[in-house]
């Protein structure tokens, strides 16, 4: 695979590219705009996966599958959603000419609103929540990045109906608290979390709460989002249920979703010269050992091996290196480029002296540790290295997020890669002059606010909001 | 959802669209010749899906995702595989003429087998196997029915690469096996496994291993197939390696896949006229508590079911059904619908006798069973209904499977919806005039031989197949 040909620091474009092929994660398709999911960027996922579903299943969740063709009527229903996803609809030859207009689903909110109009009756049907976790097609034309920015990606996306306004306003609100728990705790990525402004909102919701990462860059890339869809949806799909009191009414929804570019982001923010650096919860690989021996020691090391394989076994996801035909020094670069959280070496003196080497994968230092009870040291290591990652990025998230007070140390900010924190109007307008000049939107609200003045035009201000480029 | 209008006896398909509706398990969708698979539907994929996918990876596959856009070009590279599949291709409108024409992968060997040629090199790289799970899009013309033909549908397929024939043969009963293990121990159905005739073979393999299943109606459905690939695509997208004598050789492939359409082969051989019958160790509720009560003992009763619920909750699947609007009865017949294997009453009388009521969905009798350990009663009877299913599956298969001597029999057993046994040549001309005479086709043969008749064209015989017709 050989190592890296450029720094993080100074091609961090170029340096993303080269980790996420070299490292195995994802291959740019034969397909302009595709990509591959190879096997260890795969293993990432289903982590993610098994983790949100056991936690969305716990939470009164189940999973379906609609299909994929989304006829063009049902798309022009909500003009404003249409509007919102046109451009990048990719659609099916038609095989006969009285054939239907179907699109790949972009998102499935109107989809599955058709069938819940069916499925709902009575209050009885509510709350109706189901997830499915799928191939979403947006014809992007913009440049092309693994994970990042492809015409077909993976992702999970909800859609709740529920009898109540609050209710759904408690349900976006939970999801977006399992997003943030999964990409704080999982993934060791810090995040600001709060709505939208309306022209960031989701194409046809009241709302949205979105998960905000600061990327080394300083631009933001949203992780997730859960959004309000009150009842737009409802209306044009006809979800009515009968009320206890005998009472037609519409249904409240929403919907919220999570997909592969969070791969990219856990790339981008714990990545470092050698390669990837993954968090061990997410980790495929968590611990993986590495024998050093010649001819005359290798069946005792091997044995050794073996057997502390069989201790970690069952406790942490552990991998034996026993390949004959690559030296250890050329293992060590091979799982530092694949962000393998604990290297474990054994050589003939470490068995004479009972222990083994252990190497963290985010610090520079060498710990020798004893074999007995070295479970436990792995295990306790793995934790430390989970926070280690997480504080690191949070201190980089506390020393990259600034005040500005005027549009023009707004301005300054962004181009010195900053994330912004300011005071907004709450005026589109204000929002536009910004865009236009520094390429910088609102990422997210953080709150309301009855102080100080608008950052921009100087008006009262109406809320505090976070300003960066958005990948 | 109210109860079946047919009988499974009378009007056998009619019967199957309304149990898969009823029970909740799929819909049809807006969308001409497309499902949607409801939650209860793909709660028992998860499971089959959960099975199959330990299975695998405990035996070196690991998973990867692949794009849904297959070139033209690629697909037209191997002829018979594209000739196999062009009928039903789907195709993604060019947005721009210069751009490539993209199919929706009717099943992805061309795809895959382009990287392929790029990450394998040497003999290190191999065996390399990998799995996806995903939707896959055939423009099928015929009538549409709920998992067993529809435009889109839900699969695995593996895919393999070796250094050696024999390595690759191995593979191709290693995963038959574990798909017959699959089938039998857990959806409960015996099959045949045998090599499918020239003429059903997958299109662009050497051979094809089916697994067959026999439904109520006398015909055939294929669960899964496992194909010996032999070099044909290796030497269309240059899949060589270098082995450890320094020579550059061709790879020896294997795919190999299983459908959501096994969900329907569950549902028609178990299914009764009461609805479906689930086999516990796929069923996603394995017992169901329904509390019988009145206003004076609702919270006894009530209290009692929670408890038994907590005993058997982490043991096993387990539901309370709490709901205050339905009454018993209206209960059970839902869950008889949905096929819960066991149910468990209780009500005041019960509990006066400190016992429950257990009844077993695939039988007719009720049981009473004290509440002091009956958390091993329900284990017991989980293992018990698995084994009877399976049994009432394997025996119904013998007796409707019977030996033809000539083409006489061959037709009048055939009309008797019969799987039949006979010896055949090994001539395509045979194998066809069966097919216009009788619309059975082979579905595996059994073995070779070297004695008796083909029972068509009476010539010596060649093998021992399985004639139906198929789904």
């Amino acid at each position: 695979m050989g190592s890296l040909k450029v720094s993080k620091a100074q091609d961090f474009s170029e340096w993303y590219n080269q980790v996420v092929q070299k490292a195995g994660l994802a291959d740019y398709a034969p397909i302009s705009g595709c990509m591959i999911i190879r096997p260890y960027g795969f293993a990432i996922w289903e982590k993610i996966q098994r983790w949100f579903d056991d936690k969305i299943k716990a939470t009164g969740v189940v999973n379906a599958y609609f299909p994929i063709f989304i006829p063009e009527r049902f798309l022009k229903k909500e003009s404003e959603h249409f509007e919102g996803f046109m451009p990048e609809v990719a659609w099916v030859e038609k095989k006969e000419a009285n054939e239907e207009h179907y699109a790949l689903r972009p998102t499935s909110e109107t989809i599955m609103y058709d069938s819940y109009a069916n499925w709902i009756r009575s209050w009885r049907d509510l709350p109706l929540r189901i997830n499915q976790w799928c191939n979403i097609v947006r014809w992007e034309v913009k440049a092309t990045r693994l994970f990042l920015r492809t015409r077909e990606f993976l992702w999970q996306e909800g859609h709740t109906a529920h009898a109540s306004e609050e209710e759904s306003e408690s349900e976006v609100a939970l999801r977006a608290a399992q997003y943030k728990e999964l990409v704080e705790t999982q993934m060791a990525i810090p995040v600001i979390m709060g709505k939208k402004s309306r022209s960031e909102t989701f194409a046809g919701a009241d709302y949205t709460i979105a998960l905000e990462a600061l990327m080394p860059d300083g631009r933001g890339l949203q992780m997730a989002t859960s959004h309000k869809l009150g009842q737009h949806f409802a209306k044009v799909f006809g979800i009515k249920f009968t009320d206890k009191e005998g009472k037609e009414k519409l249904a409240w929804q929403t919907s919220w979703g999570l997909s592969t570019r969070t791969i990219g982001a856990i790339v981008m923010v714990h990545g470092d010269e050698k390669g990837l650096v993954l968090p061990p919860r997410i980790a495929p690989i968590q611990a993986v050992i590495v024998p050093i021996y010649d001819n005359q020691t290798k069946s005792a090391v091997m044995k050794e091996c073996e057997k502390l394989k069989g201790k970690l076994e069952g406790k942490l996801r552990v991998h034996l290196d026993d390949r004959d035909v690559y030296s250890p020094g050329w293992k060590f670069n091979e799982w530092e480029m694949k962000g393998v959280p604990i290297r474990i070496e054994i050589g003939p003196r470490d068995i004479e002296n009972k222990q083994a080497v252990l190497v963290q994968r985010d610090m520079k230092e060498k710990k020798p540790v004893k074999l007995s009870g070295i479970e436990a040291e792995v295990e306790k290591t793995l934790e430390h290295v989970q926070e280690n990652l997480y504080r690191k990025a949070k201190e980089f998230m506390s020393a990259n997020t600034k005040d500005a007070k005027s549009f023009n140390e707004l301005g300054k900010l962004i181009a010195d890669k900053k994330m912004v924190k300011a005071n907004w109007c709450g005026y589109g307008e204000c929002e536009e002059v910004v865009k236009e000049k520094t390429a910088a939107t609102i990422r997210c609200i953080e709150s309301e606010t009855k102080e100080g003045k608008c950052a921009v035009c100087g008006k009262p201000a109406k809320s505090i909001v976070y300003f960066a480029k958005a990948y």
